[in-house]
Formats: C-alpha cells, structure tokens, sequence
C-alpha cells in the first residue's frame, strides 16, 4: 500500500493474513483435516487472494509464496487454531458469553482483512498500470480469493456467494481506489479513508445483518 | 480472431461470453446464491475460459478482467437471469413446448460460443509463438474451462467431464486450426470455416445425443 | 533435473507423470466420468504440479501442455486405465492376493512421482532465481499440486489434507535442496541423495502406516 511508512504496511499486511489464515484453520478443523491440512489451508486461506492477485498481474513469483513474513504468519495461525481449538470449545462449553465476544473479534478482524486486501490488491495493479477495470477485479478478488479456495477445498460452495453483504464493500472501494487514482486524489490519506469506509461498510452490513437479495425463484435443492 | 473485419469478432466473443454466462447464471440460482453469487458465476463461466488461456500464455492481466465489454456481457448475463428467472419458469408451467424451444435456443448458442471460444483461444497461442500442442490444449481449454470452474464452485464434478460429446468437437477443432496454421492454410475463410466445423459437430452430438464412451468397469457411487 | 544425462531426467519426468496420471484415471472411473473425464483427469493429475509451479515462476506456456511426450505420457495412462480397469477387477476378484501386489507397486511408483516432483519443482524455481521460500513451496506444489486438483474436480477433499505422511516428505525435500543450494553443494549426487531420502521418507510412511497428527477436537462431520 502507498503509505508514509512502509513497515506500518507490512504489519497491517501481515496482520490481514493472520486473521484470514485463522478462519482458514476453523474451517479446515471442521472438515476434519489433519495437522499439514489445517497448516495448507491456514496458508491458502490467508495467502490466496494475494496469489491470485499476481497470477493476474504476472507478478511472478507471488509474495505469498515467497515473503516469509507474510508465509509465517499464514502457518502460525494455523498453528495456533490447532493447537488451542479443544481449549477454546471447552471454554465455550463452560461460559456460553465469551463465545459471542470471540466471534465477534473475529468478524471485527476479518472485516479488516477485506477492506486492507481490497485496497493494497487494487493499489498493487494500479501500480503495474494495469487498465482500471482490471484494477477493481483484482482488488476484490485480492479480498476474497483466499476464502473461496478455502471453501472449494473444503468441499463447501464459497461463503461469499450465498451470504451477507460481504463482496460488495470489497468491490465498491476498490473501484473507489481506482476512480481516486484516475483524478489523482490517491494519496495516504485518502487510501486510509478507502480502508476504513470498507471496514465500516462491512461493520453495518454484521451488525444490521444485511445481505444481498435472493431470488426468491431459486429452487429449493 | 484473425478476420478482416476487427469489429465482427470482438462482437462474436461478447456473444460467446453472454451465451456461456447465461449457463453460469442458471447453475447459480439452482445452488441457491444470492445475487453476487448470480454475478460472480455468470462472469466466471463465460470469461473464466479465457482467464485460464492467458494465464498459460502469460498474457496478463487477462483480458476477461480488463476489457469492460467482456466483462459487462457476463455481468449483464447473469443480472437478467437473476430478474427473469422466476417470470420465465411461470410461463414454462403454463406453455410447456416453449420451454422445448428455449432450452434448443441456449443448446445452439451454447454450441456456437464452444466453437467461436476453441479457434480464439488456439489463435491467441499461435499469435504469441507458442508450441503447436499447448496452442491445442489452449483452444479446447478456453471453450471448457468457464464451465468447469462453474462447476466446482457449485460444488458439482464438471459436467464436461460426465456427459455427451462435448469436448472433443473443442479440441479436436482447436487441432485443425494448429494443422492449418502449420500448413500456412490459415486465413479469415479457413478459420470460419473451423468455426463452423465445430458448431455442427456439437449441434450432431446434441441432435443424435452422441456420448463419450463410458467404462462399463465404473462403479456406482 | 540438474543432472549430467538429461535424457534420463525426461525419462524420469514420463514415469512420474505417468504414475500419478494412472492415479487420476483411478479416481475418475470411480467417480463415474466418461472417457473424456478419465483422459482430462489423468493429465491434470499426472501434469497439474508442473502446471502450477510454471504459472507460480511465470514461465509460460507450462510445459505440462507444450512437451508432448509429458502429456503423451499423461494420456496413456488415462487411456490404460480405462481400458483394462475392468480386467483388472475381474482378476481382482479371482486371486484377491494379486491386488496387494498391484497396489503396493502403485504406492511404490506414487512414492516415486513424489520425490521426483518434489526435486524437480525445487530446481526448476533455484534456476529460474526464486527466492528460497518460493523455491521450497514450489517444489512441495509441484509435488502435491496435481492430486489436489485431482481430487476437487472428482468433489473430494484433497486426501493429501486428510490422510498420511504423504506431503511433509515432499516439503522437507524441496527444503533441503534449497538448502544445498544455497550452501553450494547442490550437484549431481546430492540432488539424487535428495530423492532417495523423500522416496524412502514416504515408503517408511506407508509402510509404518504413520500419519500427521489430528486435532482431538476436530469435529465429528
């Protein structure tokens, strides 16, 4: 991300991967995966957008396979999800209300991840001049790449596809991102405000339980 | 495509790409998806194909996430399946021979985006000087690979891959193109005519319901 | 492969995607897929490791769509399978203690695809002056790589993430390459003696039956 301070970037980067990673390890745990499955879709889950982000832009080889920073933070969370998750449902058994705090830290760090993904992913092509329609698709799919190949791994139809106003922010501020860039207002300061109108965007969307219209001829399976 | 006429086939493959992310619609609704699901599948069936071709030929950013008239024309695809769907399936309970009638109409144009998908995808690899068998692979790939995507998003195994002749009109037109291009056959009527080739090859599978032969060894599941 | 005959390493190349495409045509058949389905999913087995690790260092067209004898290799197998599966049943079915034979043998050659990708994988990304991280994951891709696509196209969680001792090897491997490399002893012999040791890893996996560890708390599905 263009800002002032590089390292403030990396450790949001590195930040973002983590709590997608984690998310990647919940949902590897369930579908009952061993220890390396839970580490590779920690890793997938976390990393993934940001592969595909390259792929995209043929900016190879992907970080996400080639900065230890951002592959360690990937594995860590894995780790750490199978390591502590026995503990943590023992604790859910017991105290019934940390369970809703734990989950809605989670959601509160996953809605970070999206709106720093969506605008580093948009910024990222813009930076290798790509044409701006590319731009926005890649900053959304930056955001939620990693969690569709989660979920085709895990045998599931992708999350992002049949619930909550999820995508939506992601692609809306990346085609902020991009029309900022266009009229040569992108600067740190109005990057950040692209970061945080994602983050909050997808906030309401939680916390008012909004999702994108069904429709209603869809066929029961 | 080379044709003499530039703005025939730019018309040609924003057909392709409706008639393809129409299908990709229709899987969507049926694996209940919300909106952006509609959306996402649509623009993934008809555009995925040739995502997937220049990823191999390293022409990035592929073109289905930066030319907007591609990418409007599956988004338009999918957001009319998404309106209409319910509408339509009132009139196929009252006049059961139309549906007949539409179901034949998206077979022939599904078929014609096969063809027009095949020889585009093995031209853009004889342009860029790739070797003559991943220009084959290359053509069949892009007319199947935005299905196959489809598929395993909706968490189905590909149906190129279970039913009727569909591919091997793909690659075995996408050959003929190669061959003529070795042979310096090739030019704007010996390209359409590979076009056609393939068209009425699908639409004789489709008429006769010709198969890939199956093992009788295949176990039931 | 680094080695002074390239012509045993092609031929070692062959046999590796040979064996693993055989696995794929497995997969296929009992998935119910026609020839077609059997035929792709045997390439995409045998070939989709080094599809991925060519995408992942930007060296396009892969050479798992442009070396014809590597798909010719991929093909045969798929096409052997379908053929004789069915034979091989029957046999089955008449001298059970023949089919401990076979699919010890399978386990055998698999064993050795594995090590051989792993190997590969590794060297290809040193040449092409990756760095270490990447090298390393791109060796373990390359090795894992095709059965995962394997089995999300038959809609199964890839068994390399459920089940045995079968990717660690393969990871470890490309780590120690790597790690020869960058000591400066990476040459003919050595790169051997790595192929030996993650084909006499996994062999002591299979045959100790040992597996990665798993979560007490995984959910029952």
């Amino acid at each position: 991300m263009v800002t002032s301070d590089a390292s403030v970037q990396v450790a949001l980067d590195i930040i973002g991967v983590f709590v997608f990673a984690l998310s990647g390890g919940l949902v590897a745990l369930r579908a009952r995966l061993d220890l390396f499955g839970v580490l590779v879709l920690a890793w997938v889950t976390g990393l993934g957008g940001g592969i595909i982000r390259d792929l995209l832009l043929g900016a190879t080889p992907p970080v996400g396979i080639s900065d230890w920073r951002l592959v360690l933070s990937g594995l860590l969370a894995g780790l750490l999800v199978f390591t502590f998750h026995g503990r943590l449902r023992a604790v859910a058994r017991r105290r019934p209300r940390r369970v809703g705090l734990v989950s809605r830290l989670v959601k509160i760090l996953d809605a970070g991840g999206l709106a720093l993904f969506a605008v580093s992913g948009s910024l990222k092509a813009i930076q290798l001049d790509s044409p701006w329609l590319a731009a926005v698709i890649v900053g959304g799919v930056t955001a939620i790449g990693g969690g569709m190949i989660r979920d085709v791994l895990a045998r599931q139809v992708p999350e992002v596809l049949q619930r909550e106003l999820y995508a939506v922010p992601a692609f809306a501020g990346a085609a902020l991102v991009v029309g900022l860039d266009r009229l040569g207002w992108l600067n740190p300061v109005t990057t950040w405000l692209c970061v945080a109108l994602i983050f909050m965007t997808r906030m309401v969307a939680v916390a008012l339980d909004l999702n994108v219209p069904r429709s209603r001829a869809a066929e029961p399976p």
